[in-house]
């Protein structure tokens, strides 16, 4: 399903359904907020996806993350794979704010939890970025504690995609990129169904290498470009961010078999995880939280049995590449620092669309 | 580059040159070679590559690997992973004959190196595998230690695709699947070109997944496949080995990272890396050997850059999806035990093959 | 508490005390078996370790796996990653016999299950091995087949330490090695006691490196061996086996967390984890299984929250040190190949050994 | 060696030398620095470990990490795995202060590298941290940016030890604990003798844990503390970070092989590697750099043939828990928040002492 401001359709990955909202949001619980800044040269903001409206550190959700390639400034992860649990909010922005929005989330934990880091342990902070210093001021370091704080209020099951809160500023494959999101719904079996849903942060791929919904339009993509003064010939310093939220039970072994799979629908856009890229995935379950008190009951619910993990691992790799596609499809074009701009794919591209939309309906 | 015997043309993947045999044998002092069984319920191989002509115990190859999902049994990974180096040639064969061939491994050490094992350390056995069962009888065990060695004599630079060796058993995306090879040719840049082959073992994939060249033609595959007797509709249960060869000097850590770009390749032909599917990716590097021997001098030649990755990233990629359409394209139809057979991909998809190749060329 | 057959008692290891058997066994399904081969030039065998009378193939335990140094070529490790599970007994033998071994658990699995490989998927062989080729003659590959069978059907909760199944032909220290065994149990804590168990096929260390209950007498025991015409002053050439059990419920990460653990118990040895020495360390627990058919139930029971691990941690270190401390007070001096022989520590080092006891006492 | 002021003599650990300055600054080039903040409440600090006098951005040094215990805040670890190199001095802190002190390193590297994050990539900080929450008034975020560039402009070849810079609020075994450095030289071997160094941020175990150069006197340490009010008897929050450097020409691979083996040290000292215990290892080597600027000619230099790393191993073992030793020996009693206190080491088991002095020497 598209938006309602799609002023074409994308074309729909693979042969699941997409949920109502075909957005992260799907998975029940799950909300997303930003904070933006758009302002000259400075082009930037805060993303937040939320796994439950609780307090995370609280309540805890099994999580697992692979590192496609990391060259990038990300942190928690060392504590996410020991312990295979979130306890904040996850935060995105850009590389040179991970210090203050961590800070941020350990005062916004402290302030929830008075005796966090004396008689109860430290919070793990849990932000992920991309450098979006070719239209942001990166060097400015504009985003402060509130940005955070903001996004976190802003949360809900309703969002916007595309050059927003920490995707303002992001490129990919040489136009503007940012924030996506998607859903699918697993088939039904043994009286079950799963929904999984992605959000992306992209920014990340040369010209050459677009692939949309197996089209290889790169080439195409990159004459256009090189008709323009904003042409970038250089190496790739990017990335991208994946998050993927399910309601299927699954441990943190599990899970981390899940957010390997978005590294295939991300393949599938083009991308060989470049030196320069940042390429993080995670993957969360909704299904059920893990008490920080030790003195509270564990969960006994039952894992999904692992010979039943192939449905979602497609639906993984296909919310993961729409979510990518709705990443370009939805930013419109920013101008930032220096006179830099990227332009909106659908400005750049509208000629091709009409039949991938027709391919794909 | 086709071979002589390809009765259409293959699409050429990415905008990459190959090697003149585009084939992992491009790269200079890589041999392949096969022993085949094809009798009766009996369809099985071995297929080795090796790295130099030289004895590879003694003059070793630096190498790494990315397991994008264990669900194998190959073994001698974790010494790889350790040392960062081979010091056998590289065996494929089926599930139930790694014990096998690793005998015969140490075997052949031992008589090239009679201290073997005593004064001299052991040697680690390098064994892929795919599961045939579906073809050949793998209950049966077919496979002596003599295969191996008669694969290792029958190594060259040419060598046959298909429905061979290691291959003659194998299926993928419910057609026969095997050996499939080709290369790629980095830009020239600082005045060097490097050459990157892969060289793969297809027994994995589900036919709705087929993606070829970009093209989503599993549903189709799936349809004709559906009004045959032989349609499988179970879970995977098939594996892919990817290796990868280059002459450009990298170390360990950065044959790491090459490795886990063949998943990049295996991803654009549908995979998802399937639960029952052992993924794995091998890359190594001919540019200089490391000594056994304590006594003898250490290269010191210099590593290529990590900001030079980038072409050898995509040739990757690219020389491995190349690879596994390559499998696809030149293995024969087989006939196995209990009546079950595979169809050879061109007979069933002829109609399709055109269109492919005038897109690619 | 010592064996009937301890001469003196050996030092006990920590504060946690020890189960009935003072070995592995002390878990409760748990057993141990060995079949060794004793004649002249070959000193040799194989020990199997069972975590559950039933079929493990269908009722999988759950298991991780911690690779300390990856100098070694036991196998199975890679899908005990990806899956969490055991699905054979395991087994230790000799680095030569590993392929042997593995052959003999597949036919095993396929005789109990004739479609495995076929409509059930394969079986995951787990071996692991160290080098014995100083007292044994490895080259001779005099393991087969039958000896694994025959240490299965040998399996009981009592069995012998030191010089016997894989350990017969191993060293540690210089002197002789093998199997050690111990157990603890943790303070009782929210009502509940959980069982470690320690296993130890120990082949690892040089004289001078042995610490004994915190007691550095690596000086004294290479001064004593250098007296002889057996020592050794080459590289270490070694490796060393750890597998814990315990009736924790735990799952394959929190297992993963306990097998590191026993790094810690094999480090107060003396070990600094050689280069040549492969040692690794797995954790299972016997609290569960997993089912091998889809179509049955998973376990819905509650984990142990990780805060609760510490004294889990302790007595896995603990036991660790003791068993490795067993194998060295329970092998008896072996005289193999060659002329080559071990001296027994006990009779080497018996003067040392009344302070020890008293102090652990 | 001792410290000048040391009172008594700490014993020694093992049988390699240890150079002139017995620490980490033994290893030619490197220097470490420390802002220590010691008000009331506030007792913390800053550490810095620079591996060389020059821009650690434009000539990286090959470095690697071993986690042993993941429950930790530290940043950086990802870039460092991935690309196998340091770009920033590594910085050691509270575990609330790492977001402050990531900063203040992007802003030293944007000062003196203008296009760092525009057109050169982005800074990797690297902070290590350590929970000092019982004696510092952790939430009161007392660390400033400025603290980092005091301690990177203190810094030098002769630094202090025990409850200085980031071990000014820390706590071992119940006691001060802290700062603390060693080093040894391996034997000559080749023609070559290579120098380790170790420094440690001491701040995990229990009191009943506590190994002294092999003996077991965490009871005693118990007792003596139990009649006390100051006993803690909680689970283990704390943590440790354990720095090596060496100037023996290693890759990342075999750095991070060196990583492990402090682990060995720690575990002699009587830690499990407590579950909420932040235990992490990174070695770096001060042979060669590595270009940041692509344009520049990279190292030729042979590294170290791998089975040469025993003595290495072995120095990193001796080192690291000698490091650990003097950390407790030379922290002084420190009074924090709340009336919350630390009882110097020497001063709680002074008639420990002799007996140990006379035992090393």
């Amino acid at each position: 399903m598209a938006l309602k401001h799609d002023p074409v359709l994308p074309p729909h990955i693979g042969g699941l359904k997409a949920g109502p909202r075909n957005a992260i949001t799907d998975v029940a619980d799950v909300t997303v907020g930003h904070a933006t800044l758009a302002d000259g040269p400075i082009q930037t903001g805060v993303t937040v996806v939320l796994p439950h409206p609780g307090d995370i550190y609280r309540d805890r959700v099994p999580a697992a993350a692979t590192v496609l390639n990391g060259f990038g400034k990300s942190i928690g992860l060392m504590q996410v794979e020991e312990l295979g649990v979130l306890e904040t909010p996850i935060a995105l922005t850009n590389t040179f704010s991970v210090g203050t929005i961590a800070q941020a989330q350990i005062r916004q934990c402290v302030a929830a939890n008075p005796q966090c880091g004396q008689r109860l342990p430290t919070v793990n902070p849990l932000v992920f970025e991309c450098n979006d210093g070719y239209l942001n001021d990166i060097q400015a370091m504009a985003i402060a504690e509130q940005h955070y704080r903001n996004a976190c209020a802003a949360a809900g099951s309703t969002f916007v995609q595309g050059a927003v809160g920490a995707g303002r500023g992001m490129s990919s494959f040489g136009v503007k990129g940012g924030i996506g999101s998607a859903s699918r719904y697993t088939p039904i079996a043994n009286g079950f169904q799963y929904t999984v849903g992605a959000l992306v942060l992209s920014n990340f791929g040369r010209p050459s290498q677009l692939t949309l919904a197996g089209r290889r339009i790169g080439p195409s993509l990159e004459t256009r470009l090189a008709s323009t003064t904003q042409a970038q010939n250089g190496p790739e310093k990017g990335s991208v961010i994946l998050i993927i939220a399910t309601d299927a039970p699954l441990d943190a072994r599990q899970l981390r078999r899940l957010s390997l799979r978005a590294g295939a629908g991300l393949a599938r856009t083009g991308s060989v995880f470049g030196h320069g890229s940042g390429d993080i995935a995670l993957a969360f379950s909704t299904a059920y939280t893990l008490p920080q008190d030790v003195g509270r009951a564990m969960p006994d619910i039952a894992m999904l049995h692992d010979a039943l993990l192939d449905p979602l691992f497609q639906a993984v790799a296909d919310s993961t590449e729409q979510a990518i596609v709705h990443s370009l499809w939805r930013a419109a074009t920013v101008v930032g620092r220096d006179g830099h701009h990227r332009q909106a794919f659908l400005d750049l591209m509208a000629d091709y669309i009409p039949a991938f939309s027709e391919q794909s309906l």
